[in-house]
């Protein structure tokens, strides 16, 4: 994120226009946490994880009253121009300080990557990459033919990121929220495994799947036969981190492009990323609808464990 | 590369196929370096740099009786449909090989990411990464402010990995093949940043660019006044390194498509990433054709480094 | 432990001996897994984790019968001389097929670093730098002053790996097998961290902690006021991932130690770095021993976390 | 450095002393460039690369002037004890203040490890692993059979550095300013290195090596026979990226310790590691002195280069 605010405020000086940072978000934004950004501060945060403007989440802007005094706070402080960046929360946010006079443009992030109208959000690349480190790790001593690896990945409503984490950590199951997987044979798929002679049985397990990693964990355990499950819990881990290039590259195209959409008259888009450019679309239309999980990538994870064809959990 | 030999493999046992690897290229294809592939030997690939099957030049490749030869050679030995992986002069020649009769489809892995008709190739987010955390590094000390850093990135024709990392580094300036940067100005642009007391001076130079890395390195160090500069050339770094999330997915997902795509009967085609879907597109469109460095992302990479308006080299 | 048994195998080859590799250690010796050795074998595993000869436990070797039987089992292969790489377990098997009259050397590898007799052990620098990256990224995001993060980072006797890793990471607290944490005092200290205003609060637990991970969780959690804990699980992550150069150059300096004393007629000893030197000791004065936690360390460890003095769970 | 300067200050803070930051080094106590610290401001530096302090060179200093005039700027400013982190310069900068009667205490941070009296310097693991990292890429995709691969690293004075990454990276060769290298012995390693198939052929060599990477990578590409050579060259990269583990624990004991000396009345000592210990030295023993490179080191290097035995460029 710290590099979407990077961009924005460098946007804003080229155009000669002033940049204030809000702290903690609309919590920040109510109580009137406004932080005038430099040339020079923004230098040094482009490496930097997290966020250097800090979130926060905020009761009083869930209400019309809240929502009423945020646009009148950023009127009082003279700001002609909101960028708001954060996932369907933040982005709901914005729609609704729109609907109250305020212009402003939306940037999406969040891991979860399922906002609608944009191939990807920022935030996605780098949680993956997180992740998918954690799986190449365990895959190196994974050698033991009758262990089982569970790892919780973050998603409580949304398996992108452990499907795609799966994918790239050449996992041999992946359990996500949209899709309800048959228990009798994810634990024959981890039998054949053993008999196949494969090396490692690791499984990607989204927070929020039906078929819990802590469940997953016992189920295994006690399965008997000598069959043991470790777990591991990334939780936190895949928030931070420098970002990638990728995410850095996205933060600043959106960042700038915000700035410019702004300067053009845009009030209430979110800039999206489709191919190789960004593109601006209603935050009307992108609120309240998500991206749904592509159910041939899911199909592809299984192909790509490389089990017999008789063997399914789908 | 492994993902995706790992996933047309996978692909092509899920269709009861063979798989064969064929080493060291259109050289190995010619000198007849088959290696039936199974699923056991692709499963632990995923993770690493480089390519288990090698890669070589061919000169005789390069003539019509070499590539006839090359797809004689592959009717002999019963190959029914051939993925071909690589850049420019791969997917070149993978066309040839069509025009002869072989059943081919190619995926686009390249550093440069110059191919045209699809966002990105395979290769191009690993080596945009490990620039990015050498410039990281060298921004961690670049205290000093009568010191410039030049760093060298591959891209003899093409400036995308220069730009991108520079931009994701946050470098102060980018010299690429594509546009002729005017020299009194770059010069003009770093004493400006000391006097800003900007705490780093960083070049990110393409190896094909008009101004050289070694050239600028010494146009600094003959400027006199104290001034320094200190170059680093990543050199063959670029090329290595465990793959990237992005990298495995695309590589996984174009690996999938392209055995897809054979079994549906498509030949002279390449698989492109647009926007989150796989694309199918002929050969011939791409082959000869290269995406053009956009000027856009060349006039914000100034934006962003934050020089006052007056101060532009491009 | 892959870049000691390349040490050792080409320190054997500069010998003109032959070099066998055990698989799946003393079990895998039972078994007879013997595989001879090549120069280009060991060729490219200096940078891969775990370890390319398989570990497994045995509980027929844990008998006088089957230390007996192993070592009649080395002797009818011909094998002249013994190197066992491992932990406290592995070291102690080494001192029973050394009663039973076979010539061996140990090399202490474990990520507790217990081992006696040496400062460090092959693991336990990479280990420690896995465990510290997932700290690093935890504290990017630990910016909600009401947050506690517990990370369970492995040690079930032993809490170097937690000690040094909070140490490393800025932990506000450390919980350990070797020391009882007064329990109200670290909520106290986690309390005193709002007041002061610190953005964040993470606690690093070894797994044999006498208040576990879990524990503190809970605790933090049905504490009330708003006050939430998150927790990371590391599990086998720390296990694996390419070496770093400390242990690569550890592991290649005690191998290639291993048969130099061999060489020169050395048995039951173990090689132990001291200071920059590799020396020899008696395994019998090894195993059964083990390195102590350094109070002073643990100490220094509250100090660096910067609480106001009255502050302390120790 | 940073976690050094962390500990400092809150070993400072835990005896009730203030502490003071001169930035800049020599040239920034000389001008009085002199920053009170704070416990929250040291909180979040301990995982950042470089120095918040900075560093500088001062030819003032280096005069019997400018140290007398140093000593009283630190009486003046009421400063009664001093930590000094750096190589021999530095140090040596110390001991002449000692001999003004400033009470100093160094503690050795150099990338070089030359300095006398410690098993090892901050700075020095850090350093290490960047290089490695570029090793290991290049190893990668170095699988043309007649290509060379030359990587030069820091090391002016001394090959440390070179040495050590060129053993963690499985180099075949290595050039250091401390041994001359026999220029058609290690022409000929490189030839022989093809006949035995090796897939790479990687030299590290030493900034001040007798033979330069340069000079070698001429001597390659001019020996013709279609043999190639490419050259990557580090430069500052090695000095930035955020610490490693044993290098933040290092800087935090040594750190300490300063405290605890100066607290206990030492005064132009230095801190020394010595095996799991830290140790007092006096600077004067220390300055003047270095830690020459281990020969047998530089043998081992050879022997795990994995040659037959009549090559050797030694």
């Amino acid at each position: 994120m710290n590099a979407a605010v990077r961009a924005v405020a460098r946007m804003a000086f080229a155009r000669h226009w002033e940049a204030v940072g809000i702290e903690a978000g609309y919590r920040g934004l109510l109580e009137g946490q406004f932080q005038p950004l430099s040339n020079r501060m923004v230098g040094g945060i482009l490496q930097r994880g997290g966020t250097v403007l800090g979130t926060a989440r905020s009761t009083e802007f869930a209400t019309p009253e809240g929502q009423e005094r945020a646009a009148r706070k950023l009127e009082k402080a003279g700001v002609e121009g909101l960028v708001v960046i954060g996932g369907e929360g933040s982005l709901t946010g914005a729609l609704r300080l729109q609907e109250r006079g305020v212009k402003v443009v939306g940037i999406p992030a969040t891991i979860d990557n399922d906002v609608w109208g944009t191939d990807t959000a920022i935030g996605v690349d780098t949680a993956l990459n997180t992740a998918l480190e954690a799986i190449d790790r365990i895959k190196d001593t994974a050698s033991s033919h009758q262990r089982a690896h569970v790892v919780e990945v973050m998603g409580r409503r949304c398996g992108y990121l452990a499907l795609m984490s799966a994918i790239a950590g050449g996992a041999e199951a992946v359990l996500v929220p949209e899709f309800e997987p048959r228990r009798e044979e994810i634990m024959r798929a981890f039998q054949k495994s053993w008999e196949q002679g494969k090396p490692h049985f690791i499984v990607v397990v989204a927070e929020g799947a039906p078929l819990s990693a802590e469940e997953f964990h016992e189920f295994v355990n006690e399965a008997g036969g000598g069959v043991e499950s470790r777990i591991t819990v990334l939780g936190h881990v895949q928030r931070g981190g420098s970002p990638t290039a990728f995410d850095r590259i996205l933060a600043s195209r959106m960042g700038t492009a915000a700035v410019k959409a702004l300067s053009e008259g845009a009030s209430g888009m979110m800039i999206g990323l489709q191919g190789r450019r960004m593109e601006l679309l209603p935050l009307s239309e992108v609120v309240g609808r998500s991206h749904p999980l592509d159910p041939d990538i899911y199909e592809m994870a299984e192909v790509l464990a490389g089990f017999p064809e008789e063997v399914s959990y789908r």
